[in-house]
């Protein structure tokens, strides 16, 4: 590309409205003159710190501020963290959605749960097809990843063509489909490539992920070494494969087949009625039925894998699983690793179950729908892009990717690590980051949508570890008279019987601060709440080393 | 010990009093006739679920209700799961502390932050030296650890010889004093052991854990590479070892060194005091002296290798540490593997180093201090006990040990895990579990120990994830009439600009309810309450399908 004569000198934006400062919310537009055009549309899970709060989607504001412009949405692959801030911003920004008939399945899922199945449009694409968006052309390319029917995108702009990986591996033996396009990498390559947005996750990791199928040969060994025991399997509820290759074992060793917990049924069907997955005959049971056979011809596969403290398996771990009882007839196996965080609670579940007499297996029993370095240079070495974007990492991992870049030929100035809300105006004169627009995170805690924010997030936050400690009195208005209280409150502080005393005392310190400001006429009740609050945080700091909320609440009576 | 002829038909009692149910809470009695002797007595750091809370401690009823008994506390090593406990417990049981220099030098820095350095005695015990303590006498062993000066125990009581290891890994190459006292352990194996307790920390991996040594040379290759460059290097505060193969990589390669973080400073001083650090004259330069030095002759070593919000290296990735600026100048190394629960605060540090543009490793700069399989079987193979009682890990650690003990011929009936408050009655003849006494952890919050229970967490956790929605009114005594009120204040909850209407409404709800009580003339102030309590939750739960606490307060105008 550097060769060419002919420079084009048309630039694009690229602007990640998601992106890193929150993890795995994967939304990033592309703009020319008149068009825009979407890639993913995903959601993040909440931080810790992010007390009470249900998931988190992508302020779409910039997308709102320029919704003429917005030509549809185009999306790689059917995880949460591309597709499920869809319902959010797919009702407010009412464009069609082009993604692979699986994709599209399991989004249709979403729309029927939000009832917006009229509303958004949507369209399948095949691997292979492009379609139009304004001045933009997107072709769809078969990858491999831990879900089906993933896809790259060649997004071909004015000002050149945009290789997005989406996420992905390179799997010369798929379980279901055929390999990476790498041919058709190669040959974008041989045209020449603007940038490459390359997925991370994996890049610390040296070599190459192996192939899903080697999960399978674990899974037949495992089965062959426990023939009279009852076996329970828990894996990610959208790794279609992996269920397949459960369900071809169980179909050898001629178990029966139980798929329990919510999001894996809705998978499963969705995956069943589009052809993702072959299940024979007669070997898929209700869990109803499952008392019906003995231990040695069942197989559960179940949510769980991550510790979910509401999933199946947490709850059967816990003793509260309506249909299942562990005991030491049976086998368990987590099939994933634990997701950073998570690695608390998956040993949690673990235990428990050790507890019980299970015989718990974790090793071998999973590989990564990521790319390792081997791989992530091989795309390098067929797509040959002018500019590294890395995506879907954290800033070290995209990091990490940059320097990868370096040593396929990328020029270091070339490597651009992009922040959300980052407009990069990209062509191939030049590359630069030129403005910057409202983007990042929107915090949903039930129906509300972005109602809860830092101040409320540092409340909960002062909530959760000091408690609450609530001074209420009665004033008469005018005459400042103390009618009722101060009576004192308390929540999440201190257990109260053995704090009766303090509490005694507390109210006393309340008292007579109050009588003194009625003494000294301060009738400003603002200053009287200061008072008392100073005061009553003061004595419980000596007293007990702690720092309750203090919420003075003045009434006033006429 | 099976072939023996005459059988010795003595029990003794082992209790655990933190053990399985509060990890890292070590502290475990053994009781024969009027006499009780103690090992460890350490605190554990609170679970997520603990909000507030800032550390945990054993609950020692068992012993204070047997004070009489009790000889004294006998310490393996100067960790704070071990150690942490004593300046709560033995101001209550006031018997004297057993052990090795180091570890009593640590606890002496923990006696006097609590001023009870003339309370507390304690004296120290050499490797190789026994004290007797009612009917026991107890042989101190030499053992490697993460920390200096670590023992095993030699119990000799009227029963048999318990071998007690702590945590111990075996290094045959350590950074100070000698390996292991193999030879001592196969000495007790010949005489009969009765049971050995062992740590089970990193029984899941096989091999042997390697040499600390091992770090020294990661350090060399380290500096070579980077002498242009400042180096930090975060590890354990507790880690003398490792800190004494800095200083002397950094001496080696001319650079001075700064000790940072409060406590990492004062294991050193302590460290140094007692000769367990060897530090060249020059060496060691105050934090204020370093701008006086170009970079390439600093070494940084602080404390934060966990990602621990407060600790040096967290503040100097925040950028809010008021002596170190993080800069591209900068290599910065994490001496340490996360602690299970820690991921992702270390990701966290990690990519706000690398934003800052500093070269971070955390790659082969760690070893555990614990053994791995092959060391817990070679010594079983010389202690060869009778028992196995794991200790010191989760319970899949405890019953993976219990395997490994079996494979190396301990009878599977005669491997035993216990729970915390378990009464094991243990003899040649026979071992079981007889009764269970009061024990736990005992949550402490600032000065208050115990009180904080489960009430007060229950209400953490949901103000936390709900906020708090106080209703106060103000009623006048037998006519009812309300005189002031009702007024609704939230914390927590909503961002209370964007949602005036609700809280308007949700007033609305309440005085209707209020009105109506009045009107039937309800004088059950508890009821009234109720009916607002209920009414409240119903309107919010429809409208916004949250949960926040609801606190109805009313305050009597006579």
């Amino acid at each position: 590309m550097k060769n060419e004569l002919k420079m084009n000198k048309e630039k694009i934006k690229i602007i990640p409205l998601g992106g890193l400062e929150q993890i795995g919310m994967n939304i990033t537009a592309f703009e020319y003159e008149d068009s825009i055009i979407v890639v993913d549309c995903g959601l993040a899970f909440p931080d810790e710190d992010m007390l009470g709060i249900d998931l988190v989607i992508p302020d779409t504001t910039y997308l709102k501020d320029n919704i003429d412009k917005v030509k549809g949405f185009v999306i790689t692959h059917g995880h949460e963290d591309h597709i499920g801030a869809i319902p959010y911003v797919l009702s407010e920004i009412n464009v069609p959605i082009y993604a692979t008939k699986l994709t599209i399945g399991i989004i249709e899922g979403k729309l029927k749960e939000h009832n917006l199945m009229k509303t958004v449009k949507r369209k399948v694409v095949k691997y292979g097809q492009s379609i139009n968006l304004g001045c933009f052309r997107v072709e769809f390319i078969r990858t491999n990843h831990s879900i089906v029917d993933a896809a790259a995108l060649a997004i071909f702009s004015p000002a050149g063509i945009i290789v997005h990986t989406g996420d992905f591996k390179i799997d010369y033996t798929p379980v279901f489909g055929d390999a990476i396009d790498l041919t058709r990498f190669g040959e974008l390559g041989k045209k020449g490539v603007l940038a490459l947005m390359c997925d991370s996750t994996n890049v610390m990791r040296e070599g190459f992920t192996m192939s899903e199928k080697t999960v399978g040969k674990t899974f037949d060994h495992i089965f062959a070494e426990n023939t009279k025991r009852r076996i329970i399997i828990a894996t990610f509820a959208s790794n279609v494969d992996r269920v397949q290759q459960i369900i071809n074992t169980a179909y050898k060793y001629g178990r029966k087949v139980i798929i329990e917990g919510r999001s894996m049924v809705n998978v499963i069907n969705t995956a069943s009625e589009l052809g993702y997955i072959n299940i024979p005959e007669n070997t898929l049971i209700d869990i109803e039925y499952m008392k019906n056979y003995p231990d040695e011809q069942i197989v559960l596969i179940t949510t769980g894998s991550q510790g979910e403290s509401m999933a199946a398996l947490s709850r059967m771990a816990a003793s509260i699983h309506r249909k299942v009882t562990i005991s030491s007839d049976d086998t368990v196996i987590l099939s994933s690793t634990p997701i950073p965080g998570n690695e608390k609670s998956v040993s949690r579940v673990i235990n428990e179950l050790t507890r019980k007499g299970a015989n718990v297996i974790f090793q071998d029993t999973h590989v990564s729908g990521h790319a390792c370095q081997e791989e992530i240079k091989l795309i390098y070495s067929l797509v040959k892009p002018m500019y590294s974007i890395p995506v879907h990492g954290e800033y070290r991992h995209l990091k990490k990717q940059g320097e990868l870049a370096v040593t396929m030929g990328v020029s270091p100035d070339n490597v651009i690590i992009l922040s959300s809300g980052d407009v990069l105006e990209i062509g191939e004169e030049s590359a630069a980051i030129v403005d910057h627009v409202q983007a990042g995170g929107v915090l949903v805690d039930g129906l509300g949508v972005g109602d809860v924010g830092n101040i409320v997030l540092r409340d909960r936050q002062n909530l959760a570890e000091n408690g609450i400690l609530i001074v209420v009195m009665t004033l008469e208005k005018y005459s400042n008279q103390l009618l009722a209280g101060p009576d004192i409150v308390t929540r999440g502080f201190v257990y109260v019987r053995e704090a009766e005393n303090l509490i005694e005392e507390a109210k006393q310190v309340v008292t007579e601060e109050v009588m003194d400001c009625i003494d000294k006429r301060i009738s400003d009740w603002g200053k009287i709440k200061m008072v008392v609050k100073e005061s009553l945080s003061d004595y419980l700091w000596k007293k007990m080393k702690r720092n309750p909320m203090i919420l003075p609440i003045i009434m006033e009576v006429e």
